[in-house]
């Protein structure tokens, strides 16, 4: 594991090995499974690193993520082979083309923002001498999920970066799937954390932990916050922890990403829309927390036209890799649930034919009604390449649907170009704003741009805050902050951000106005 | 209770009445205990009227907020002589000059604020064509606390006005204290509520809950939020019931607000920092969320002195009336608490002579070397007229009393004005600034003016999101909204905030700039 600057041995409570999803053949190398000493050892190490980040310049943050994003680009294809070995990400152009520049690209712009340091809002009350912003909070302990090796790994992604350009210093707990690629990108984290002069456990990582130490971890004194991406179940175990000890935990569980399809819209480019639906349901072997898990249809000769070349789409195109033999039981798992509460096979693909993990591209469907009996049980998550379409008799049915759903991410309706979805429109739409993060009108939600507008959250238990968002910068450093006030705090004694120079040229408000 | 627009009876559990403080003598109106029953109906109303406030413009809010405003300055007189008769402040200056005005300012910097709606920080990306902004998140539910009957009351405080400018309808849960005072103010705002045509059930009114009840009525399906002002194990509890449904709270528990005074500033104006503090620690009977309870002294003959004068003035000056005799017997199981760890009294006045609720002014000293040894026992919040001093050998053992403090609303130093004080400043303010949400230079804590850079906020246990305010417009309306995110989402059907027109000219943040 690498704590405090140094790669040392665990006291490990056991080893495990990651296994190529493409053979399902264990990887060679062992890693250990920590025990909670290592954890202690990480958290203090931490606790000190962060009293000497907090003094250091913005600048030195940034320095640091600049380095680390060179660093990657300089070590890509080593970094991207070893993320396809353990991921069975294709290396072109998902894990090349797209996901090693988006984590370049976001650790840029995280630095850009620690630099800048209009992420901050300083607020500055002259007429009062009261003057706050948002500071830095402490060690943050970040959980990568499966399904994005680099761009939201623990120690290479957005939480990562977010935490660090906020002035946090951070533990990564690697996700097991892809240990060695974790190991890769904290080497080179390492180097840039040494030439940017920080303390060397500014970055720290384990490879993994007992579930009952990770509830410890998220729970302990000198840690501020963590970042968690993955299950709910794991997800919740670790929120109900954090919140007994009044600590911040910032939740990804789960999203089925609600599409309603309108009539109007299938009429003037149903195959269009068949054909995005599909690239985005199976993109990635369907593993996106933004994957288009339900469809809403209402009922009509279009609709079945769209099931229909769905239908052959999900079966002609070969099966994704799924990353691991336990997302493929899960998926069946959730795919047997969704059929024994009423839905039935509108598609059923072939699994692959080699000896790796996949799962038949499945499609489901059932009726409004049926789903309006069992609304929770039809929201189990199907996470990787299945699809339940629900059929309504009505756009007031279909809005009825939309109205029984949790918390979700995103939610995409398609209408008439020509405006002949109007009243339909208006009427889901109305249901379905409140409940999603992101709300997409004639596109599909799997791209997740890292903009300034984007939301990557939503309602629980989508997320565990519907204020923040875990993509988009800056939005997505205010989690790892505290707001800070000075009252009558001279001059001098003030951070550089708040004092009346503005050197930075940061965005400020002053006195109720945004200037720079 | 105020049952969606109308004053209806309570499917009671009990009665209770309030009593004048200054006799201890039952008031003679009955106020229910309501049952589930009764919460249910309000939760049903709130809903209903969520979804029509959030069809409304924002405007219409606005002039709500407004009305009641002028309609509480209309029966100013009236509604100060009831809180006096409630809660035992003084009607001069308090009521009727400082917290009635702040309530009303309060009420109309939230109409401006939702009027104008920079708040909500819309962002635009005009390149993707993302925009995203803070919208409303649904009913609030507003536990007010028993110190400030308007300014922090649940049917017209800071809480109150901030949900409502967010756009949420409130359910407010008077304080058994003053629910005459409670009544009052809803009357008023029923008649501004019919006057801006929102539905009757934006403001309801419950007068008090069995704490069962108050738990599942934070974790409810239907309410969105809740904020409590109050006892930590009150709000602890509600913290639990709410985090295990997902739902979010804010909480303002307790603080100590340690007061660091260094040897320069006593040289200088020792006499003069006494007065101040007297007048901080006793205002309003101590019974303010920012009273200095705790101050830290260094050893010597300046600190002696102020001591004595402190003691003197805590002897001479009239006992502060305490508002209900839980608050005596707690404040005086406090002091046992803090006199067991070792503190002993510097000086204790005399008890009012009336037979209302009052505690001896009390002033209470240990060494740093003491309170180091037991600093969880020393940290008991006196609620009320005592304050527990800390002498410390050295500015280094200073800072070490600081690092044991958990997290507070606010932290003031007190050094020379010529700089003498700088060595022992730097090493304190280091330690002391991540522990409180607001630092002051040379200042009591008591004032929380509503300044847009104000923070009424601070780490965990002094709250539960060191991220949010509850005072100061606009922050403090953003705890009740959720980041909504408009992706490729057609002009027409944008919130006019986010259309590319801004007749209102809100701030807004575009491709990286703020403009209007």
């Amino acid at each position: 594991m690498l704590i405090d600057g140094r790669w040392q041995p665990s006291t490990a409570a056991g080893v495990f090995q990651a296994r190529n999803p493409m053979t399902g053949v264990e990887l060679p190398a062992l890693f250990p499974v920590s025990r909670w000493d290592d954890c202690d050892r990480a958290l203090e190490a931490a606790h000190r690193a962060y009293r000497s980040m907090s003094e250091m310049p913005d600048g030195q943050i940034a320095e640091f993520l600049d380095g680390y994003a060179t660093g990657i680009e300089e070590e890509a294809e080593t970094i991207v082979a070893q993320a396809h070995v353990e991921s069975g990400l294709p290396i072109k152009p998902r894990l090349r083309d797209v996901e090693l520049p988006r984590t370049v690209d976001q650790l840029r712009q995280a630095a850009a923002a620690a630099r800048e340091g209009s992420w901050r809002m300083p607020t500055i009350d002259t007429r009062a001498n009261i003057r706050s912003f948002l500071a830095s909070i402490g060690p943050v302990c970040v959980f990568g999920p499966s399904n994005f090796p680099l761009a939201f790994g623990s120690v290479s992604g957005g939480d990562f970066a977010a935490a660090l350009a906020a002035g946090n210093p951070v533990i990564a707990k690697a996700h097991p799937l892809h240990p060695e690629t974790a190991r890769l990108m904290a080497t080179i984290a390492l180097q840039a954390v040494a030439a940017a002069g920080l303390p060397p456990a500014t970055v720290q990582l384990l490879y993994h932990l007992e579930p009952e130490d990770g509830e410890r971890m998220v729970s302990d004194r000198r840690l501020a916050a963590s970042a968690f991406t993955g299950s709910r179940a794991a997800g919740l175990r670790l929120k109900r922890a954090a919140d007994a000890a009044g600590k911040l935990i910032y939740l990804e569980l789960s999203s089925i990403n609600p599409v309603v399809i309108l009539p109007g819209a299938l009429a003037e480019r149903g195959a269009e829309i068949a054909d995005e639906f599909c690239t985005s349901a199976l993109l990635g072997g369907g593993q996106f927390c933004t994957n288009p898990g339900l469809v809403v249809l209402l009922a009509g000769a279009e609709s079945e036209a769209f099931i229909e070349q769905v239908a052959r789409l999900f079966e002609s195109k070969p099966a994704g890799r799924l990353m691991s033999d336990r997302i493929v039981s899960s998926l069946e798992e959730s795919v047997s649930t969704l059929r024994a509460a009423g839905a039935v096979a509108a598609a059923e693909g072939a699994c692959a034919e080699d000896c790796g993990y996949s799962h038949p591209n499945t499609l489901l469907r059932v009726s409004a009604a049926a789903f309006l009996e069992r609304p929770a049980a039809f929201q189990t998550e199907a996470f990787g390449n299945a699809s339940l379409l629900v059929v309504a008799e009505s756009a007031t049915e279909a809005a009825r649907v939309v109205s029984s759903l949790e918390g979700n991410l995103t939610g995409c309706i398609y209408s008439a170009a020509c405006g002949g979805d109007a009243a339909a429109y208006g009427m889901i739409a109305r249901e379905l704003r409140p409940r999603v993060g992101r709300l997409l009108n004639d596109k599909m939600p799997t791209g997740v741009s890292v903009s300034p507008a984007m939301n990557h959250g939503g309602p629980y238990p989508a997320t565990g805050h519907p204020h923040f968002t875990a993509v988009g910068i800056p939005a997505s450093l205010r989690r790892f902050s505290m707001l800070q006030c000075f009252d009558g705090v001279r001059q001098d004694r003030l951070p550089p951000l708040l004092q009346d120079d503005n050197p930075r040229r940061a965005w400020r408000q002053v006195d109720g106005r945004w200037m720079q």
